[in-house]
């Protein structure tokens, strides 16, 4: 690829970028989009009207003040907004920052003239900057057996160094966090609880008896109540009916405190009740047959021989619900399995699994799922790397030659198309993954998250980078992988030829990534189409950050910097301006939309720890093969300890920090519950704690989050 | 290799079987050899003058009394004589027995003649049976794209079938017989015991202070007491002090107690003393020096500034340990680090690291000096290899071709050497590998041997197996191995080619090593030699069972057993012989000669499963490599599933079983301390518990084993 055509797709999407923040400055100051641009807001100040003002002429001047907004967040705000799990992400993002803040200085400034003059190449005019080609600016510019490539082995040391040193630093710096948000937090329903599921029963004894017998005889001091799960055959049939429910709940109210709106926008459609009241008793009477059919489903659920295998147990304290958990319960290892409870909002609701081989076997299912999709996953992928070399595209379709030869449509398909393509394809990933993730057994939300961000993660960089990188140079002899002695010369050949195809990608996959999730395209759409079909004080939910789709992408834009930096350092400003837009949109979109759904407290770092050694690891593997390959044979010789002292230093860190990310330590544990002993709410606390747990879908009706009233007195 | 050739080989063993056999009977019954053969028996009669008994003529004729004794030695009686481990070790080799049972039925009724002839082989001639090649009995005699082949494919299903079930079996016994163990046990030291190290202090605060303190805080209803482990600068000469001591005080009683014998023996040498006083007056002086000598050490081991920062912590209940074990303690991981307590007879003293890092870093030294060994002992494998490639070592000696051809030296050097010399080698392995266990940072006895088993089996396989079958076919291209693509194709030439190797290799290694297990040749030449050096009646110790040599040993001709029964059926008689030796002479050994040191209750049982399971696999891979091999794609494609059913079935069993051998559960641990709650015993044991963990070097000094009392007595 020549410069000219990476510049039309910076030209391209640096356009896009300014529509984008142009028109996301108008829209979002409007009240039709409010619903999509600031929920978080709309929510938080529900019942208020403020934001109904009239219109008036500044709504369609774009304003870069919520820029400003997001620029001063402090991390203690983000932390009150979004808790740990946003600081994580948000500290995943400065990380990149910095590290290639750091890279870019070595980069820009010493690999990049080094890459170019070194070897004074002949067919290199510097004056014809646009018709060069972009190899020029990459480490294949240098010849063999140069000595140059030395400040090249000395980058690659300095800068893994500086990672690692950043890598422990944030690592020590988050768990302190976690340690600290669990001294600082109110006592909560999960720490006290475990779910135990492959309950034994013997014949003529229910689950709930058992699971009592057990644990009094067992935890006798400490343990307090417990909840058996219920299984409902029509769940899904009680929440349609429970979400009707509230809509009429939402519309009689709506009729009793505000009836010029009825006359006025509902006058035409329901003109034959004509009167308010006889509208209200129409809906009361829906309503009320509505919860006659919930209650007869509920009341069904709740018979004996409804009750699941599992059941949520609750202790008197954290520490002794740590040490249920802690222990192998039964002497047969596949009964009373225990694992720490989830949150309650948290919990996964439509999973509960039986037994112990169910469970089993559904999660070998869906491994097995996941490694089949992400390896079928390469077919877009070897159609897209068909695009980028042309050849092999004119090859396959004769009758396109004509148009390949106009300049144009050939940089827009080098330079654009192909990284679009993909870019499309992936979008599939991250649900796709998500739905693998549910039937795997997890039993909270955000185990399913964790799992599939790692799921997409390693798809990502399975698919984008590994088989970009082979089908580019060894199309259709994908099996040549598998011979392990040659990948380092190998990815040494095949990543740098790849340098042009991955800036693009950054600027086209990374740039219109962030911004789209600026923009919020598909919920916009989505409210446009929906929008005659909902009366605009529905019930909206806040939507939550999906971290299994974000997480991956930075992770994976982190991958690209750390393995080009001094291959193509060209890539590190774009790869900057990624990170800097990255770092605004998202800290605007924890200010204005999302709302945490749950709190992992960090449980999301050791991925991107994980991804960042596997990062440098895939980088020092890639100089060696590069510095063998240019004959400079003690330079890859000495390559060889870095890979092993990062690894060393990952097995460290998997030491010293990761056991705080999986359970709190005992100490912890037994402070935090003698300071509670010396609360009197705690009670209070009890009380609410075994009925904490609950299947929405089994609760009595309740309409409003912020409201317990019941119907009864709406009714009555 | 041709039959004759196996023939001498066998020939030779057989003949060294009998006369080892003959010889035992005899040696058995001398008492100069007793020490050697009846070390158990003889320590349990001991002061008993029954065994020194007159010459009689019977001594000198060979009965075979013991091995109907070893027979009809009892699983209960095993189990009372060795522990749950003699037990599994016993049950290893029963396994193997009923496997090789079964697949001998069908590799020798059905695939033998299928391989003989099912192709009518024009230059197979049934009547010259030794000059045939051993070929003609193997999987290579039979034609590519051959329906026979099915039979074999049928007889792999069948037979990991077969091995699947009785593992499933096993496993479950074994885990039954460990539990009851458990609930049959008395409260013994370390199950109420923890050992804690990288303990932080504080400044001006010993580390005792600080256990105290924190077990106080953290555990106040369990915990009972603690130990702080205590270096001694000068441990090794504190110990052979002791020992001297010891002797001397051995001495004297002899004296005292039977002054014949002083003027009989020892007339000639210490005449110069003429009376026994004297000569008793010089030891007890002697002994008076020593004794003051190891109190000063011991004093100034006690010393504060000698603590290091490990303790044993007791706990008043089975259940109070084990939580503080299953726990994180501390809010740093790598401090106050807790790991069940070894048996105190069982605790490995000379090893007790100090921080976290330096147990990590000693426990990558064990492990790369371990890899590093294992890849460097090829060379005397590629030897050996070279003596079975005759051609290969005409080429490198040629002056050896004279004496080459003298048909009987080829059979000689083709059918013996080879694995002789091999065997030679290998019996570096186990003390080598057991040595770099002690260093990994072990506590344990038990666990370094454990761990040193896994590694021997581990280098055994690799060197025997993998790199005799790789080198012997590809030699100089070990580094092809690493195209794992081509494993199966490559395992399927490799595997079969070497299958009169592997034969030669049982008979060989496998009678042989049995045998001289039975005769004990290394002690027996050890007891010639330092007769003069020692009076009849000194201490001696009774040896314990090397499991981490005898474990790898067995397993690995399991695996010989599995991967060959198919492709040269005719390796199963010899190895049916081996393990009918071993039944008899192992159980023969558990009653006369090995006392258990230390008891794992069955902890060795995991390693004996994974190698089967490996074998399983290794197998199939073979299988499926050779059908593709002989052009049956089917037979190859279907092949597939087999390896992925044994692993699913391995990773139940991982489920099902394995947690049962690493910690018990709460319901044991809880039931078996209320059991002891009724007992009055109990106050006395925890007095003795709280003593239980002391370095044998800083003991105050004792005498016997059966007689507590100290010198004074005997002095004053």
């Amino acid at each position: 690829m020549i410069v000219s055509a990476l510049l039309t797709s910076v030209g391209i999407n640096t356009a896009l970028c300014v529509l984008f923040f142009t028109c996301y400055s108008i829209l979002r100051k409007q009240p039709t989009t409010y619903k999509v641009y600031i929920p978080r807001l709309l929510a938080e100040e529900q019942g208020n009207s403020k934001r109904r003002g009239r219109f008036n002429l500044q709504r369609l001047i774009p304003s870069p003040d919520w820029v400003a907004k997001a620029w001063n967040l402090s991390e203690e705000q983000l932390f009150s907004l979004s808790g740990l799990d946003g600081v994580v992400f948000m500290r995943t993002i400065t990380f990149c920052l910095k590290i290639f803040t750091f890279a870019g200085f070595i980069g820009i400034l010493v690999l990049l003239p080094v890459n170019c003059w070194a070897n004074h190449m002949e067919d290199f005019d510097v004056y014809d900057f646009a018709g060069n080609s972009l190899d020029v600016f990459t480490i294949s510019n240098i010849n063999s057996g140069s000595y140059w490539l030395w400040v090249h082995f000395l980058a690659v040391y300095i800068v893994t160094g500086f990672i690692c040193l950043l890598l422990h630093h944030e690592y020590k710096y988050i768990a302190s966090k976690r340690i600290s948000y669990f001294y600082s937090s109110k006592p909560q329903p999960h720490q006290f609880t475990i779910l135990v599921h492959s309950i034994p029963t013997s014949s003529g004894c229910s689950v709930s008896d058992s699971v009592e017998s057990f644990f009094k005889e067992f935890y006798p001091s400490t343990y307090l109540s417990h909840a058996v799960v219920r299984r409902t055959s029509r769940t899904s049939k009680i929440r349609s009916l429970l979400s009707e429910s509230k809509n009429l709940y939402q519309r009689i109210t709506q009729l009793r405190s505000d009836p010029s709106q009825q006359n006025h926008k509902r006058g035409s459609c329901f003109g034959l009740f004509g009167r308010n009241d006889n509208l209200i008793d129409h809906y009361r009477k829906q309503l009320e047959d509505i919860e006659e059919n919930v209650r007869l489903e509920q009341s069904e659920a709740s018979l004996p021989g409804k009750e699941t295998r599992a059941a949520f147990v609750f202790f008197k304290s954290r520490y002794g619900a740590a040490t249920a958990f802690h222990f192998q319960q039964s002497v047969n290892p596949t009964q009373w399995i225990a694992e720490p409870a989830p949150e309650p909002r948290d919990v996964y609701w439509p999973f509960f699994f039986e037994s112990f081989l169910r469970r089993w076997t559904s999660k070998l299912v869906a491994i097995v799922a996941t490694i089949l999709f992400t390896i079928s996953f390469l077919i877009p992928v070897v159609i897209v790397q068909g695009l980028v070399n042309l050849n092999q595209l004119e090859a396959l379709f004769p009758y396109l030659s004509g148009i390949l030869t106009i300049k144009f449509v050939t940089q827009v398909i080098t330079g654009y198309l192909p990284s679009l393509i993909l870019q499309l394809f992936l979008k599939v990933v991250p649900p796709v993954m998500g739905f693998l993730s549910s039937i795997q057994g997890y039993i909270s939300n955000s185990n399913i998250e964790i799992s599939a961000c790692n799921k997409v993660l390693w798809c990502t960089i399975w698919n984008v980078f590994l088989a970009t990188v082979f089908s580019g140079s060894v199309l259709n002899q994908l099996s040549d992988i598998l011979d392990l002695k040659n990948i380092p010369g190998k990815l040494a050949v095949s990543v740098p030829a790849q340098a042009s195809f991955f800036i693009t990608y950054v600027v086209t996959q990374g740039w219109t990534s962030v911004l789209s999730e600026l923009f919020r395209i598909v919920p916009l759409i989505f409210s446009w189409i929906s929008k005659p079909f909902k009366s605009p004080d529905d019930e909206f939910e806040v939507p939550s950050i999906p971290y299994h789709r974000d997480v991956p992408r930075v992770l994976f834009f982190g991958l690209l910097g750390i393995t080009y930096f001094f291959l193509a350092p060209l890539i590190i400003p774009f790869i900057m301006v990624y990170f800097c837009l990255a770092y605004i949109i998202y800290r605007n979109q924890f200010i204005n939309v999302y709302a945490p759904k749950y709190e992992t407290a960090g449980k999301f770092w050791p991925i991107v720890h994980n991804s960042m050694i596997f990062s440098l690891v895939l980088m020092q593997i890639i100089a060696g093969g590069i510095f063998a390959l240019k004959k400079l044979t003690p330079a890859s010789t000495w390559m060889l300890p870095l890979p092993v002292l990062t690894l060393l230093f990952n097995e460290y860190c998997r030491k010293r920090f990761l056991p705080i990310f999986i359970a709190y330590s005992a100490e912890s544990l037994i402070k935090k519950d003698r300071e509670d002993q010396k609360d009197t709410a705690m009670a209070e606390f009890y009380d609410k704690l075994v009925i904490a747990y609950k299947d929405p879908a089994l609760l009595p009706i309740q309409y409003s989050s912020n409201n317990d009233s019941l119907i009864s007195p709406l009714v009555s």
